[in-house]
């Protein structure tokens, strides 16, 4: 199941940025599993990760390459997380990077290795070896839907996200592709994102746009709470547009921040067992603490996420949640939740002149807004997320076999 | 879907307290739907109630009742939770506590109501008055299953537990009833549950002795972390026995947390959809709080729930939730996980000897512990939980219908 027809629209070559999509044969014979981006050699990377302690092998190499030189590529693999693997796992991915930089007489460390599937599986080295030099034969600059499609575990389809932006006569482009359908509440970051402009931009601009865009976008969705030990997210910027990007040039931020958010929004309607994407807007908040806090609470409740997928308006579930979010000294009765424009509950109590028919016309369409006004303050925030279907369990049940 | 035979062995009448469960036909025509307890006139009864800020209108009106005198009655319906109602839902339940009270010529807060079942529907008050005159006409000592079977709402099987204490050549009783498979993570107490003893218990020791049995039981368990509405845990001494116990009694105690947990471990193995029972232990922490944190970050993760109930020994997961737990300055180097007696983890990757056909022993039982030791401290917190299946998503799709 997935929300929405998932169109990605035109995407637009990046300026300086070639790419290759091939099949390693990890998971099934013929798949694309294996992509490799050149970022060519003015590209500044900025990228945020996991938070999860027990992090990937292939994060823990990446922020250390990122860390001692200028990146020249980025090599993802899917079909194995190389997680959980100790330092087997990051002398395996070490090796990866080492084919790519030696082919190329460059330092290993310009090379940013990225892995995402099953936890706990050895990765298949000579596999990925036996394809890389195919994919360094095959570099074009417009593979932007081969690559996301060879980024994709349970996802049924690929999210890539395209803009232009006209400055100072000039065009400057902005592609994005993400993947990412389960273990899903990335914290930093999700689970492999990356975005790519031809704008020039600072380092110190670069990490500060992507961190504002990431907490804008992928970390306000989540599918099932679940932090995978994997969430990378890069922004690369080659400068070739000839144009120069700071932190406050407005029309090149917004444009940024809706390929993020298009992309984030994008994992959500094809999260693992999606038949509902479902928008939770806190308003009238004391903080934003709180209104994250709540609007997680609702989102990730099973009981909320089961009734959207049954379609049914079982709105008490909604106020369970909204009552065990721990909320300090919260008075019910400023409390209002409403299911798109339908006000459900008002005073404590279901809203006066609400009948089950209108909840119900509300829960049969596929995108829905829960929004919940709480009545004592001036913040608000929004997540994103999808409802808990047979479906789920049946991918989650089954994934390993 | 049930776990275990769900044998509750002898259930032994306690000295001054009488009960009838009877028909009110609030959701279907003959089934047992609401209890009566009378307390007799010597009773002290403590209780401990949900901390969801939406809390029900019986709640409310049972602490205030609680507050005002000695209760004398408990009357309790299944169907409908009374929660969600505002003024009307409590003018429903106080017109309930009135019928039984004026028939007895006691004031009104002499009667505690409870409720469970949908959340936001009117209470069907005539139903439940018209069946009070048959329930207070034939109260009995021992009809202990019946009103397990009475409270119950998905429950597939009543819950109840018994045990006698020798003390001072007299027998002390103790014998518990308790409800509650879906929208289960009390904090406070659980979804109903009623224990009675014939022990002679100051009330403040009454209260105390409470708050610690429902902190080893009722609060160490989560079925889908959604703490509902409703949760109530009333704790009844009669003092017929004429034995006096107190703080100092650890005979008593002991008997009467084995008690507790023994109902609090019914509830998770009759949890909704459950196929497996799971207790999550954590060792070796640096404080009580960081154990129960990361057990419940295991025991709540979608994906730890969907591989148990695969029977899945897909240890990455177990990993994955243990490293998003948010522990500070985690080591995972001085991290080991086992599955009952398999070590899975250790040094941060899978265990040296680990084999998949001994993770698989282990999934493929009803019983199954997730031991996760830290190594860094002396504290430890053990929770029950459930596995999350098909069956769990159907009952709460089709929850109304």
């Amino acid at each position: 199941m997935a929300v929405g027809s998932g169109e990605t629209g035109t995407l637009y070559p990046v300026q300086g940025i070639t790419m290759a999509a091939v099949s390693a044969g990890i998971k099934s014979p013929g798949r694309l599993d294996c992509v490799l981006f050149d970022l060519g050699e003015t590209a500044r990377v900025a990228g945020v990760f996991t938070t999860n302690a027990f992090c990937a092998a292939p994060v823990v190499l990446c922020k250390q390459h990122l860390s001692k030189n200028i990146p020249r590529y980025f090599v993802v693999n899917t079909g194995n997380a190389n997680a959980g693997t100790g330092q087997s796992g990051l002398d395996d991915a070490l090796h990866v990077c080492r084919e790519i930089a030696q082919s190329q007489n460059l330092p290993d460390s310009t090379v940013l290795p990225f892995s995402t599937g099953v936890i706990g599986e050895p990765l298949p080295v000579e596999k990925i070896s036996a394809a890389l030099p195919g994919a360094l034969n095959s570099l074009t600059d417009d593979a932007w839907l081969d690559c996301a499609k060879g980024i994709m575990t349970t996802d049924t389809r690929p999210k890539a996200c395209s803009k232009k932006v006209e400055m100072e006569g000039k065009s400057v482009t902005i592609t994005g592709i993400a993947k990412g359908a389960g273990m899903i509440k990335p914290d930093m970051a999700t689970m492999l994102a990356y975005v790519f402009t031809d704008a020039e931009v600072a380092n110190d601009d670069l990490q500060a746009m992507l961190v504002q865009a990431a907490d804008k976008s992928f970390n306000r969705i989540t599918v099932d709470s679940d932090t995978s030990t994997n969430d990378c997210c890069m922004l690369t910027a080659t400068g070739k547009s000839g144009v120069k990007v700071n932190l406050e040039s407005s029309a090149f931020i917004n444009a940024l921040e809706n390929v993020f958010v298009d992309l984030a929004k994008g994992l959500v309607r094809d999260a693992e067992g999606a038949s509902k994407f479902v928008t939770v807007r806190v308003e009238s908040g004391a903080s934003n603490d709180e209104c994250l806090r709540l609007a997680y609470t609702v989102a990730e409740s099973p009981l909320v996420k089961t009734a959207l997928f049954a379609s049914d308006p079982n709105w008490g579930r909604i106020l369970a949640a909204v009552g065990r979010a721990g909320l300090t000294d919260l008075d019910i009765a400023r409390v209002a939740i409403y299911l798109d424009d339908v006000c459900i509950v008002e005073n404590g109590a279901v809203a006066k002149g609400y009948t089950e028919q209108a909840g119900q016309a509300v829960m049969d369409r596929e995108e829905i807004t829960i929004r919940i006004t709480l009545g004592r303050g001036e913040h608000a925030e929004t997540v994103w997320t999808s409802d808990l279907s047979h479906e789920y369990v049946t991918i989650n049940a089954e994934y390993r076999t």
